[in-house]
């Protein structure tokens, strides 16, 4: 961790703010103001409003890429003003900040974390806050301090117990599993929740009325416009239609079921 | 503005360019070159095409989280290319540069003006200037003028009156009044016409067939899927429905009307 | 070229990835591992899904506006996965890094190409890389390493034969001519096929039931929501609507056909 002492540390962003309003821009001028050395990387604002486990999957996806020591703000917040808990946790990756309603617990797991802390330091947040946009008034300015060589145990008193979500799993029974969609990218394609060894297995896949044989190295070993299935670069298994998109095709969204025929 | 002068600046950019086309990635890419080490925000390029109204509120509401010194580009801009003048407007806060159509006008009122220049000298431009396109070849380069020391009595002569709008002030009439919906941002959550003193007379609020009593302290105060008025983070009255979009539930846009009963 | 060796080009970002995923922010992540002081701007992710072309156009009329060394990379990649070859391209502008399907080719036409190489050593990519996203896997680490030094012989052997896209001519028949919309930006506005000398010959404009006379020097010039033809930003003719879209008015799209009257 010893790159943020120095100011030269990474932040990121992660919500559902999306970019057509000001959000997004008003947590970096807060965040230039109180750590004007910082660069900031947009993860992605595009978490369908309120959405929390697509945060967490978008979240355990992204921080692995980014430098050791960055200082990662998720947030996804429906409890935003009421009693929920704010947190910071530390992994061996860097150090995550966000609402304790689960957003974190994906890239975060028990097992990973070093030490995790409630935010309940005032002096460290805006003033006056509001109780609508702790994004601005809470998470920017405590990121800013993070980056400029706080340490976490500043900010509150350490915290035992997280929420905590999980992807939901397959089904299995003998040769046939029962799977789902849990999150369409902006081409259509469905990342399922298959993944790991469960993978090698996988002789064909049934969504809908369509029917596919095998898992492809690549999307463009299908036919034109063919359903195909690939691993993606997230691990899964995901299934896609050549140049067009699955989920309009095939009509299907977060939560479809496929079913799976194993070897 | 002493910040400025060692080309440290901040440069923020608003507009109504969208993220579709290159536009602020090019105006980016004149920036660069013209001020290497200058770092470059968006604060949203999500305002509605050619609506000055909603970019003057998201700019006044932008602008003071940023660093003092900021130079702050906005561009909506529907007369580009005709005669009216660009400008440049220092403040407390920082500089402002854009068309002088009242874009500027609510985050720069004339109170807070220390003065203001016509975007005169042609040197500062990019040439041959397009016109259609002056956030590239006007407003970019001037910016990236201003971020690295140039004055802006440079720019062009003193100007003293300038384009000027209005937020639309809500009908009060004894125990009622009459307000409007003047900003619906991502969530569909409907920023009002109503701030300061008023808020504290609020005891409830009809919109189309719903009637919501009081103000609440947050979102989550509401019962799932129930609407809420909260105070929001720009200070003004906000009708949203919990976890859900007040636009699309109540059909409510900018222009609706709200009818408060005041105690 | 001598500005990358210190570490401090600019890389630009041009995707049909869409914001609403983490894709983008993943690249960032990647870069600010292996080229930590090296700043990224996103020229667009906007390119609709897949459109080679598109993605070309724009990268055409963005890269001369950026700094001399910039390393672009550019990344509308059907074939991801297959054989398609990867490349790097060097132009007196900069450096251009994508999938060899034609993308770079209209920013990078023969006549301007330095060297050409393929992307062949492994040593410069992540590893394990996936099948599906070599924007990460590829193209980043590579554009990391470019923007740190490495020179562009390293990454692999010359190729001297790339993949090419044209942007279709207008059919010119005496006092006639046949265009096509090449381009639509976020605002409606209609960019043609028609530029250079053939610019200064257009006396009028029929567009589906519509005719427009001339060409104006900017849009204001029209009455409040009527048909305007102006030169672009880009320098073709572009038809548009005045405060409005002409997408939306005349039905057009990309390919839709325009009968000009030539002097």
């Amino acid at each position: 961790m010893d790159g943020r002492r120095g100011g030269a540390a990474l932040i990121t962003l992660t919500s559902d703010f999306g970019l057509v309003d000001p959000f997004v821009g008003v947590m970096k001028g807060v965040i230039a103001r109180r750590a004007p050395a910082t660069p900031v990387v947009d993860v992605t604002h595009g978490i369908p409003p309120q959405d929390v486990l697509a945060g967490a999957l978008v979240l355990r996806h992204a921080v692995p890429w980014f430098p050791h020591g960055t200082v990662h703000v998720a947030v996804v917040d429906p409890g935003v003003g009421s009693a929920r808990r704010a947190v910071c946790v530390e992994t061996d990756d860097g150090l995550l900040v966000g609402p304790d309603n689960g957003l974190l617990s994906l890239a975060a797991p028990r097992s990973r974390i070093r030490r995790a802390v409630v935010l309940a330091e005032e002096r460290f947040f805006l003033s006056p806050r509001s109780r609508t946009f702790h994004g601005r008034d809470v998470f920017a300015p405590v990121a800013a301090a993070l980056a400029t060589g706080t340490d976490p145990g500043e900010l509150g008193p350490p915290c035992s117990e997280l929420a905590a979500l999980a992807v939901p799993e397959p089904d299995v029974h003998h040769d046939r599993a029962l799977a789902r969609v849990i999150y369409v990218d902006r081409f259509g394609n469905l990342t399922t929740n298959v993944d790991g060894a469960l993978l090698s297995r996988v002789r064909a896949i049934r969504i809908g009325e369509v029917r596919i044989d095998g898992v492809s190295p690549c999307y463009a070993a299908a036919a034109e416009s063919a359903p195909v299935a690939v691993v993606n670069s997230w691990g899964y298994l995901e299934v896609a239609i050549r140049d067009g998109s699955a989920r309009d095709r095939l009509g299907a969204g977060v939560g479809t079921t496929l079913v799976l025929e194993l070897a």
